[in-house]
């Protein structure tokens, strides 16, 4: 069941599939709302009105916060309030960050737009038996006189442009992408628009973007249907590789999925998909490989080669994307085969390559892409992190959803103290409370450098096969307990231990220690809820003191929304790209022994 | 039921449908025989010998003008022996004009291809986990190292590629557009080739041709499938109007015809459609809408505006055809709503726009398209002349094939002599046929001046309606009479009237009279058979010597194997669409007087 949240004034429409915090839906829909604290509820800046006010009462702290706005107004902390029905977000000049600005938490977008495509309106005179020039050349003619030189059309905007010439009376909208015309409209269109797409393996983020001012119109997500195929990119890829009729099937799916999520925003702003004057798709390189139904079985099988490192414009109608007839699709280059466009678009947005500092990125998932960049060089990897930090291949995981674990404290007992989100009880675990929930058992000496738990302890129990479990949460009210078992705590290690390794054979190729890193910015909805001082503390991040942790949120997105608005932010892009060096991890001396260091907990 | 006639030592093979003389054959197949006289069996330069030898024996002239040779072991002249079965037809060298080049029965094409298209062959390093490039930067790698700088390729040749490489084994053809990349092969390929077709609204022709040399591989005609939709232009386009769905269908079905063909003559070559790197498309305007799939309507009603004026290059599978990945057809521009691109391929095989001489060429067909070169101008014009001179409306009419009377002289006593293509019995008359006849009829006064027949003359009967009809042949041997009847008769006129006004129109627009002119040029079927001399007697074409009346055969077959082959002809043949200027007549002050002109015969 999914459900509209609009914020307001801006008119930002996203749509939901799931309960989520205000936050959240902001970072999400690229709506940019104050936060110091990063989500911590102790700055109190993100304060937004809520129509309906939620069913969930504030939490004391937030309360506090408030100083007096009244809750059963709608008065809410943005990143407390948790939004699971239709509902406007009233959000006060106060708590905006500079208007019209595309932001991801403090990464924030200010080249003014430099669109590939504009629409011009153009009043022709009609033909007749003594003027008969044809369609195109009467269209080229008025484009002339406002200055554009030698335009052209390729078939399907001249198929388009016959009839829209005659419906709309010889009153047009054409489309131009530098002298090409890519669509064109009977009479005038209210605005220039195009979709920012971000494939995830699970979800698929679009975005409705004016061209012109470079503001998002609408944000909506919606679950990659190719899931069917697989959870995992390596399952998708071997599905391909058994039969290639799957192949067409999962570009398909995706595809279609796109193109009904478009059509819905679109509606919601009195448009249609055919007025999508162009796209902005990235991915990781199996999903780029896929929607553009690139052959993916080289990148199945090593050596692991994508089809192609550059970008790539191509007919929206080529990858069955609905759009103006002549629209195109700008993909941006992916790295590497397991670093995709979707990561070069999470480093445009964090500015990578701008500055001088060692910063490290990494987008965490069930392969995580890490990019340092120091010394005037950035280089990148990928490593099979495991779903861990997703929550999958725990025994209570679930997604950063209502009703998750997301922060754990141990008292001296032994005893777990849980926040969920929403506040409601707990139904499972999410990745940033699985984090917490390991270094507080470390902390408390629960389980050992290796990460063994002690049987005797209080809150563990022996299960059958005579592994220790810790409980977490003591179930009431009919609801159920929530335990972490010996197994969880070895996935975890695993996921730790790859990206740990991958972050210090960054490091040491660039002849650095981890205590050189500036800056770490973390994409993605586990960096979201990530305790930062955790995940040090675990040693799965570098020693640097939090306040230099930045979770960004998806900004895969917002740098697919630049791409998309921008073509000078592709140009940087391009250039980003042309500069990363890919290391592929595998033939790295040294791997396992970096593995093996990562998995380790670090000393009480 | 088609067979293959091969000509020899050229190696090109003809797919025909039905009975040809050798001549007809080779001007179809591009293959240069030598003619003085024209195809009249009077010069004997076109002696060939062809296997197996004819069914027919030659004529009397024509056994003297073999001087020897024995029509027993094959000996013929080209023009005068009719081929109904595989043949091989040796060419020996004294019969060959100038070898390796394009012509069209005097029309030669001497420019050395400039091919839009080249192939390289690529050995590549395969990639390793120590190198993962990608497969595009590998291939343009490789190609820099052949001079080729910032290769590039589309979605449809990356996907080829992927393939291509591992079937290769890293060992490819790579086919280049310029910097583009358009296909991708494992192995070598043995040569470049491309398709030019000629698509007429009866029929249409393809040729296979060396990118390389430019040499026509192999030619064949089929019958244009959307006869099914009415015989002449207007039909389809109303057809069109009357359900889109109908366009559809249209565009399908003759660009399956051509894909049929080109595989045909592909597999005689040990070729693939996919081989085919490039193609050109030449036809009347509506003929290239329908099979571009550009709206037709404003083309069936005034003031009949096509979509453009300009050529268009397309990938070759948004018009279906089958080709290699990313290979295009290169559609030259059309005119006028009813002058095509391949009135403009006529021109540009006849060289129009090439010297000063006043020079006037003809399409002939159920509309005529007509084009004056004069004064450094050249004006063009449409008119419809109806399908008479097709053989079509006219009672025994039929087309220019075996059984047909293709020359008429009367005698003192009124009887016709006949002469029939083939040399059997007749069974109908083809347009050269009736032009004679009707030439010869008013030579002694069986018609007068308004085409009125005489009842009172020999051979003349009353037929039901009271309208008289002249005996042209009495059957024999249980073979039909045919007769010329006095609606056929009007039918000529109203051609002929349609036509003259239209050469009269563009010679007053240039302000010259009907003596200014140095050349005719006639294109088509029609003008193969024509005698010159009937059409001058008639008033059909201003008076000009015979021998300055030059019949070019499908002269737009030519133009578009020129336009395939060599981008230089593209260059020249968009220069010279520039240059021509239309004239819709039905806006012509007095075009009813011309007219009216037109249709009188001239005094005895």
């Amino acid at each position: 069941m999914s459900f509209i949240i609009e914020f307001e004034p801006i008119g930002i429409r996203l749509v939901c599939e799931e309960p989520v915090t205000v936050a959240a839906a902001a970072r999400q829909a690229g709506v940019a709302i104050r936060s110091l604290c990063g989500g911590k509820a102790s700055c109190g800046k993100c304060v937004v009105r809520v129509d309906p006010a939620p069913a969930s009462a504030p939490g004391e702290a937030e309360q506090e916060l408030l100083a007096g706005l009244d809750p059963a107004e709608g008065w809410r902390l943005a990143c407390r309030a948790v939004i699971a029905t239709e509902t406007r977000v009233y959000v006060p000049v106060d708590s905006q960050t500079e208007s019209q600005v595309i932001q991801t938490e403090g990464l924030e977008w200010r080249s003014a737009p430099q669109p590939p495509v504009r629409m011009l309106p153009l009043s022709l005179t009609p033909p007749s038996l003594d003027d008969q020039t044809s369609d195109l050349e009467r269209v080229a003619e008025a484009l002339r006189q406002e200055g554009v030189h030698d335009a052209w059309a390729g078939l399907p905007a001249l198929q388009a442009m016959r009839g829209a010439l005659r419906q709309g009376r010889w009153q047009i909208s054409v489309a131009l992408r530098g002298s090409e015309i890519v669509g064109a409209f009977p009479a005038r269109l209210p605005q220039a628009v195009g979709l920012a797409v971000d494939v995830g393996t699970t979800k698929v983020a679009c975005y409705l973007v004016s061209l012109e001012t470079g503001r998002t119109l609408s944000a909506a997500g919606v679950m990659n249907p190719q899931i069917a195929y697989g959870e995992d990119v390596m399952s998708r890829l071997e599905a391909a590789m058994v039969d290639p009729a799957n192949a067409d099937r999962m570009a398909h799916d995706v595809i279609e999925a796109i193109n009904g999520v478009a059509a819905e925003m679109c509606a919601a702003h009195g448009l249609a998909p055919e007025h999508l004057l162009e796209a902005c798709l990235v991915g990781n390189t199996a999903m780029h490989h896929l929607f553009a139904r690139l052959p993916t079985r080289p990148l199945a099988v090593a050596p692991f080669v994508p089809a192609l490192s550059s970008p790539l414009d191509v007919r929206a109608d080529r990858l069955g994307l609905r759009a103006a007839a002549g629209a195109r699709a700008h993909l941006p280059p992916p790295i590497a085969g397991f670093v995709g466009s979707d990561h070069l678009a999470f480093l445009l947005a964090a500015g990578f390559g701008e500055d001088g500092r060692v910063r490290l990125g990494l987008d965490i998932g069930t392969n995580t892409e890490i990019a340092l960049q120091a010394r005037g060089q950035i280089v990148s990897c990928s490593t099979a992190s495991g779903p861990a930090f997703e929550g999958a291949h725990i025994r209570h995981g679930m997604r950063a959803a209502l009703g998750a674990v997301e922060r754990v404290t141990i008292d001296d007992e032994g005893l777990a103290k849980c926040d969920v989100i929403g506040g409601g009880p707990a139904v499972g675990i999410c990745g940033s409370g699985i984090l917490d929930a390991v270094a507080e058992l470390r902390r408390t000496g629960i389980i050992n450098a290796r990460g063994r738990m002690d049987p005797d302890r209080p809150h563990v129990r022996l299960e059958e096969g005579g592994l220790p479990a810790y409980r977490l949460v003591r179930g009431s009210d009919g609801h159920r307990d929530v335990w972490l078992s010996q197994g969880d705590i070895d996935q975890v290690l695993l996921a730790k231990g790859a990206m740990r390794a991958g972050i210090d054979i960054l490091l040491g190729e660039l002849g650095l220690g981890p205590e050189a890193v500036d800056e770490i910015v973390i994409a993605g909805a586990f960096g979201s809820y990530l305790d930062p001082q955790s995940a040090v503390r675990l040693g799965l991040l570098p020693g640097v003191p939090p306040e230099r942790i930045h979770a960004v949120g998806n900004a895969a997105g917002t740098g697919a929304r630049m791409m998309l608005a921008s073509t000078e932010c592709r140009a940087r892009a391009q250039a980003l790209a042309r500069r990363i060096r890919y290391l592929e991890l595998t033939v790295v001396p040294g791997f396992n022994r970096y593995f093996a260091q990562g998995i380790r907990l670090p000393a009480v």
